[in-house]
């Protein structure tokens, strides 16, 4: 399929319109129209909103029209779930209005057979000749929490680093789940659907100049076009950290990705090298995708691969320990004046080594002595911290280090309801937390390897 | 150190006794004495119990008395929080008082240095003279759910099939809290501590023969007696499935292993085959320990390795085919009878493969003809059913089917609030469910790997 020339400056409608129709909106709770229209509302959308529906005198009072044109004003964007069919004309009516961009929820395309792929030619076919930039079809939507945009589901409000591109409406929605759940937040998502015409590539390049986005998670099935992928992969993880989950790494997988998306999923030691080359971060999970972006949202990049674990549970501490080794982290012995400081601040029965054993009896004072000798002797460049008790007071122990320029993986376990506390309180620090060790080490670790990609230049 | 005979039969004083002492109550809200001494009480434990502390008249107004020899009853079990040194004479005076068993809390012992380990060698000197079996010292504690029996913490109540031995208390704790948010609830569980007299091999052989326990947690970063942990892991795998994670896999972790707990970790290559030997499946986080024991406690055994994947989420599905794929389960081809089947009930739009999309318009009724058509002709062995949409209803589909025999693995995610309550129904039919595709596939391996190694014997 020939794409329009690109020009990501009119991505710009997608994210900040100035008014949005919902084509298809309706008063029906429990349809994808009246769910769509919803969340734009609850999201506190802050441009103008129209919903056009025939049928319908308003939506949730909101006075609807039976047609786009008859909107009085401008719209910027058109959010479309009415059936496939009707679809290429209301591009067509989109495009008499003067609407700069489209998000087509509306499945039946592409996707199920060769009817659907003609209705997706008529789509491209009207959209090109009206000038108008499609999302979709067959998508969830898009969100852009910077105006209140949630033209997608679940409603998802809360602004964050985040920026995600995703093949698969699911993986973008528990992300952004996650990220609402742990109040991390999202800046701007998208689903890709069909990509008739908005794809991955110039997503990415558009996220990569967005200032708001700090990091940029990537879900795909394939790309249409590898070389181009490559560059502005390479490029974008120049500016800022991207993460990727690609599917289709084994044969059968592959196959699969063929009858969901169409994508060639191609070599995956192909992909895996394009990756490694380009800087960007594969993860092997939706849930270490989502662990990853949050690390690189939350913390500063390390300068280099030493890692000091500091913990109130031994076991924990060695788990740790043993997935930084096999990550290719290092944990180094604490120095001989780090030793000496901490053996005259801490109590005897901590164990002055790396992992650096505090025991069941640390407190948030002793977290933070270590702390400030490691970091004052310049031992090591990352910490891996693990409250495995009820800790009182560790967040802001934390956050101060953190604020000081200290990359601090934060893993909390064990610790019941004292913990939930604690954990809040980081979380609205901007900080992450991990629920277990060995989520936190692999976290550190694509920090450590982009930190250590950029110092190779 | 030479141990007393093991007589497991004793231990069912720490699990089942009908009276408690607990040594060292404390009136103080923040301090171990106190916490545990609630824990007990807010935990409903259904038997006698005495607090013990010679500076209070009652702790949570509960008589209180100065010392274990002035309780009026017998007491069968003695929980000690009180300072290391003078725990010896305590133990003691539980001899006096005809105490089966206690369990040492208080730290301070062999982990603490030479002076520690002696006074160790006297705890145990005066416990094999009284006739004392003993938990710890320096231990998280015990928790025996069914009779109330919290003395340990965070406090978790909810009664379930899991049962827990950790070197760790953290470790314990993590699987403790999250068993009790998803209301999976534990039977048993037991800090190791520093094992002075109880250690990993004896509690693995009495809760291989507690009809209650129907799945056994283990955390370990040694064992005292290779072979015979050995022997007694093989009979306990035998009866019922055996998970096990194992800390000190790499050098460094060997060498922190020792500083902790004073155990050889041993080579992991050693351990790692006498695990797969033994019928013990090994894991490799916290969480996936967690994840893999909540498999085995809520759902029958797969007869063999052929999955079939069912998926609302396209995108997800193919994650965790390339999962079952790199984890060694194998997803057959729908047969052409099934397929011919599901075309009639199902609409166009899904994808009649394995993965079998049903795509975002998926209903739980759609799941429900695909689990029947696909049941009904013995297709597969095991089944992955991903809820990548809110899905009402689907809780009552997946547990009228596990109710039949079936192995499904559930995993929801992207479905925000309406996702909340199935879980809640799936978790109130001891159900498992799982947030992301790829910790779905692992926990379901563990359950293929042990079908396997029974049915080749």
């Amino acid at each position: 399929m020939k794409r329009t020339v690109v020009d990501t400056m009119t991505l710009k409608s997608f994210f900040e319109p100035s008014s949005v129709a919902v084509i298809g909106a309706s008063r029906e709770p429990g349809k994808l129209g009246h769910e769509i229209f919803k969340n734009i509302v609850d999201a506190g959308y802050k441009g103008k909103l129209y919903p056009v529906n025939p049928k319908a005198a308003d939506v949730l009072g909101i006075k609807c029209y039976s047609s786009i044109r008859e909107v009085p004003d401008e719209v910027e964007l058109a959010v479309i779930v009415v059936p496939a069919r009707f679809v290429p004309s209301v591009i067509s009516d989109c495009g008499e209005k003067g609407v700069k961009a489209a998000v087509v929820i509306s499945g039946g395309f592409g996707e199920t057979g060769a009817q659907g792929a003609d209705l997706e030619r008529q789509l491209v076919a009207a959209a090109r000749k009206a000038g108008i930039r499609v999302v979709g079809p067959n998508c969830q939507g898009v969100n852009s929490t910077a105006v209140g945009l949630c033209a997608s589901w679940p409603l998802v409000r809360t602004k964050g680093p985040i920026s995600v591109i995703s093949q698969s409406g699911t993986v973008l929605a528990a992300i952004a789940c996650w990220a609402e759940e742990e109040k991390v937040g999202v800046d701007k998502m998208v689903a890709l659907g069909n990509k008739c015409d908005v794809d991955e590539t110039e997503l990415l390049e558009y996220f990569s100049n967005e200032p708001t986005t700090k990091v940029i998670a990537l879900y795909i099935e394939g790309v249409r076009d590898g070389r181009k992928f490559f560059r502005v992969a390479r490029a974008a993880a120049e500016k800022k950290p991207v993460v990727v989950l690609k599917s289709g790494k084994t044969a059968k997988g592959a196959k699969a990705v063929a009858s969901h998306t169409r994508s060639l999923a191609g070599k995956d030691a192909i992909f895996d090298s394009v990756f490694k080359q380009a800087g960007i971060q594969r993860v092997s999970s939706v849930e270490e995708l989502y662990d990853v972006c949050k690390a690189f949202a939350g913390l500063p990049l390390p300068s280099g691969n030493k890692v000091a674990i500091i913990t109130s549970s031994g076991g924990s501490g060695i788990l740790a320990l043993d997935a930084c080794e096999e990550l290719g982290m290092n944990a180094p012995d604490l120095p001989v004046e780090v030793s000496e400081r901490l053996k005259e601040k801490l109590p005897s029965e901590c164990i002055l080594r790396n992992p650096l054993d505090l025991t069941g009896s640390a407190t948030s004072q002793m977290y933070d002595e270590a702390l400030t000798a490691l970091g004052e002797a310049n031992a090591v460049d990352a910490f891996i911290t693990i409250i495995g008790d009820p800790m009182p007071g560790i967040s802001d122990v934390i956050f101060k280090h953190v604020s000081q320029g200290k990359t601090i993986v934060t893993v909390m376990l064990g610790g019941g309801k004292a913990e939930a506390e604690e954990k809040a309180k980081l979380a609205g620090y901007g900080i992450p937390v991990y629920s277990d060790p060995v989520r936190g080490a692999k976290a550190l670790a694509a920090c450590v390897r982009r930190a250590l990609k950029i110092s190779r230049g």
